[in-house]
């Protein structure tokens, strides 16, 4: 059991993040990636539909026999994580929680978290956050447009910065001290998004503090590799050509081979 | 089989501008649109897993008794059209051939095309304009973000002028007089292209072309239903809301139930 691999998925290449704090983190560790990239996003989906894309990905990791499936997809992590819980005797770590935990030691309580639609109107991060810090003002905001610009390579281009200015502006309003990064991709646009804030407000990422959250779970559950590993393998449910493109962007030279499968 | 429907999909809504115009030109004819919208968009996507798409679309609406299917997705008839003739006993029409006939009549043989990075990779605009005009001058621009900026409804915001001007400034230094609008969205920024651009273009706009040449087919093969029908029934598959809530800036009224099927 200890020798099994960590999977990790995503609705594409965005959970590469994810998967880059855990490598740094558990480097003895086997590491699995799906990106489901033949129906990338999951932002702007239906719950019902995401919630099935999901079971969909981690049955097919399940398959390959791991021992903890992070969920590295905001969107995925807001809905399916009941469903996912349910359905497979493993545990399953999402982003949400973790990036709440982080969030919640905002000294004025004035917490901004930005996401996908499906994210932000789940409202997840809220409830999350309030469950740590029940009198936090939370104002979160979905921000379609920053996936696209990040994907095009503008993230720091001033069409990012004039798009950040509009959608923040809620939350600069609020005068938040910290914000939520609640999108895999939005690590990418962190200097734009600073720039706009100031210096004063935190930005949370999600990835490192999953990455923290699944180390902490091996400490507490004595789920470590007993001797190094550090296989990583790599699937796509597209033709992988877009994904090796964007990963090396990631990752460098530790994307491997990327394989494509069928799931669903 | 003159009785039969006109069958219409597309990844998505933008397809509907295509319906629109051919309701208007075929008043009496009953039309089936679907909109793939659990797997939108088609146009990051290769070509092998969008013709997959496609054949699955059309597929359904074949079920349906029709008696032509009108491909309202510039993506899937930049790389499905050969797979989809080959499969199905019915005339089938893409968007493509219809735009570059059009633009085909620019005066100065300098031609724009704008649309996703699948339609513009798959080169289809350059073969179907060169076709007919072979010393024409073709400037092929994918512009990723322009779906994103209509479907959140900033089509004419500064944020939209600026990523034209980025996008178009290949197109404006070769001095084209004639801009094929190669995705079903576009028609939505078409102010804010017009405004970078100048009066001087002609913009093209497939969906318009489309529907001409399907009312063109009709009286060539004499497919045109002996009586008035007029029915209208809209398929999609994700959960019908969102679809309802952007369709019905394109429709309005007309747009009617929608339901959820599952396709592949």
């Amino acid at each position: 059991m200890l020798h099994r691999a960590i999977g990790i998925f995503d609705s594409g290449v965005g959970g590469l993040t994810v998967f880059k704090e855990i490598m740094h983190l558990l480097p003895g560790e086997d590491l699995l990636y799906l990106g489901d990239t033949a129906r990338v996003p999951y932002g702007t989906k239906s719950a019902a539909t995401v919630e099935q894309y999901a079971l969909e990905a981690a049955a097919f990791l399940a398959d390959q026999g791991v021992k903890l499936l992070v969920v590295a997809c905001n969107t995925a992590s807001a809905v399916a994580l009941p469903a996912l819980r349910e359905r497979f005797q493993l545990p399953v770590i999402g982003v949400i929680e973790p990036g709440a935990r982080r969030a919640a030691r905002s000294l004025n309580h004035r917490i901004g978290v930005i996401g996908t639609e499906g994210t932000i109107n789940s409202g997840r991060y809220r409830e999350a956050i309030h469950a740590l810090l029940p009198d936090a003002q939370v104002v979160a905001v979905p921000c379609p447009l920053f996936v696209p610009l990040a994907e095009e390579g503008w993230a720091e281009h001033e069409v990012a910065r004039l798009t950040a200015q509009e959608y923040l502006q809620p939350l600069i309003a609020a005068q938040i001290d910290t914000l939520v990064l609640g999108c895999t991709h939005y690590p990418l646009l962190r200097n734009t998004l600073q720039q706009v804030l100031g210096p004063q407000v935190q930005l949370v990422d999600s990835a490192e503090e999953t990455a923290l959250r699944v180390a902490e779970l091996f400490r507490e559950q004595g789920l470590a590799r007993p001797e190094h590993g550090g296989r990583r393998a790599f699937f796509v449910t597209d033709v992988p050509t877009r994904f090796e493109r964007v990963g090396r962007a990631f990752l460098g030279d530790v994307l491997g081979p990327v394989k494509q499968v069928r799931i669903g």
